[in-house]
């Protein structure tokens, strides 16, 4: 099934713009999931039984997985395994790749076809041609960072000539989405920015982290962010003392944050 | 060993700056090693055994290996554990991340202690930030992109307002450089900007590609590219027939190069 298509239906079905990042980390993990016999997955497990129903996607950053070893990447496997039998919620596996072309491509399938992602982030700073091996694979997603939620963004990505950097990439991307399986990054800590970043896309779908732990604006985000909007909250959802009231909670936020429009 | 006398040492034990990209392509293995138990280790063994005197450091680009899942990383950590009991010849995991802070974190730490690499590249889009967790193992090489050798690289990396965005990567990398553990990539391809770009940055080393099957300016980029310039070449040498005499060949061109200075 088409990514586009997965996360529409995820989004009407659930009434949910929300997404949970599934970011393991095993020194917070509760005692239980670690006495397990496989704690990473476990815990997921826990996590998507109990938001599956509350969700438009899931976004594991393969960065946190990777950094326990072989394992970590074994788990992250049974994850996605999991997340696909299980339900139908898109899966976002963040990992920001960007490499020469024929590298491009080694990736792209390394996230597509080994991980089996429905969709993924890029870096744009190697251009066309390192994000094309990834946007030929047409029925996945393809998130294009365009402005970042954390506090280096400024050094970089508001540059520019005539307009700034992020600006350029939207652009750009808008004009690269031939196949219409493009989406951009755009952090929630930069809600006015979104409102000029969305003109530009329409009804490209924006992925927008940062509303959880990194205390990014969510009603402007969801006001500026468009229909196809991704808010995504990680830390702040997972190591709640209870997932589900949490990810239940700031799905209402919102949703009322889209009725106040 | 810290990873710049590692390479210091080894650009003068072998009279080289050549540096081998490791970039495995199952479909192009000589069939003796498809047929041996452990394909992608066997042909890494050989090309390593063959080329350790030759060369001043080796890049496997861990695409590749992700390419072939949880088989081809293993392999990756044999390989990479092989050259370190074999040979002094420092490894630079080619992986070009770029993540906010906590993930960044997490990527420093599978690629430093999962992949046990000496050096890896990261891509500054992110700002310092998303450097920083890398930046703090004062041991290890941080190879920041500045100008890439793919026929993209002028979609963004050249835009700018008082100069080029790759410009402003090497003067803010200089500036971050607290630890010395800096290095730049700038593609072969760009030999007359690779110019400007050492003055900024100095003694630090320059990670080159494109020299090999991407055509790119062998003899300005040694010209240009300071005393600790890496000249990278992966495919035109790995595939070759002779895989040691085509790496011989290319040593002696660089040295003359050089020498012609």
């Amino acid at each position: 099934m088409k990514f586009l298509d997965k996360l529409d239906s995820a989004q009407k079905r659930n009434q949910s713009q929300l997404c949970v990042g599934l970011d393991i980390d095993l020194s917070k993990l509760p005692k239980k999931f670690l006495d397990s016999e496989d704690p990473i997955f476990s815990f997921n497990q826990y996590l998507i039984e109990n938001t599956s129903d509350l969700v438009c996607a899931f976004k594991p950053n393969i960065a946190f997985y990777e950094a326990y070893g072989i394992y970590g990447l074994q788990a992250l496997i049974k994850t996605i395994e999991f997340i696909n039998e299980e339900c139908q919620v898109p899966v976002i596996l963040d990992a920001k790749r960007g490499d020469v072309g024929h590298t491009a491509q080694a990736y792209a399938k390394a996230l597509f076809e080994v991980y089996k992602a429905d969709a993924t982030t890029v870096n744009p700073y190697l251009g066309h041609d390192s994000l094309e091996p990834f946007l030929n694979y047409r029925d996945k997603g393809i998130f294009v960072l365009c402005l970042t939620s954390n506090v280096g963004f400024r050094d970089f990505q508001t540059s520019g000539k005539a307009e700034p950097l992020y600006m350029s990439v939207a652009r750009h991307v808008k004009e690269w989405n031939h196949f219409g399986n493009c989406g951009l990054v755009v952090g929630a800590t930069s809600a006015e920015e979104l409102k000029d970043i969305q003109k530009i896309v329409g009804d490209m779908p924006i992925l927008i982290p940062g509303v959880g732990a990194q205390g990014g604006d969510l009603k402007r985000s969801v006001k500026y962010g468009g229909r196809r909007a991704i808010l995504n909250a990680s830390r702040s959802i997972i190591y709640a003392r209870d997932p589900r009231a949490e990810a239940e909670k700031l799905r209402s936020e919102i949703s009322a944050a889209g009725n106040a429009q």
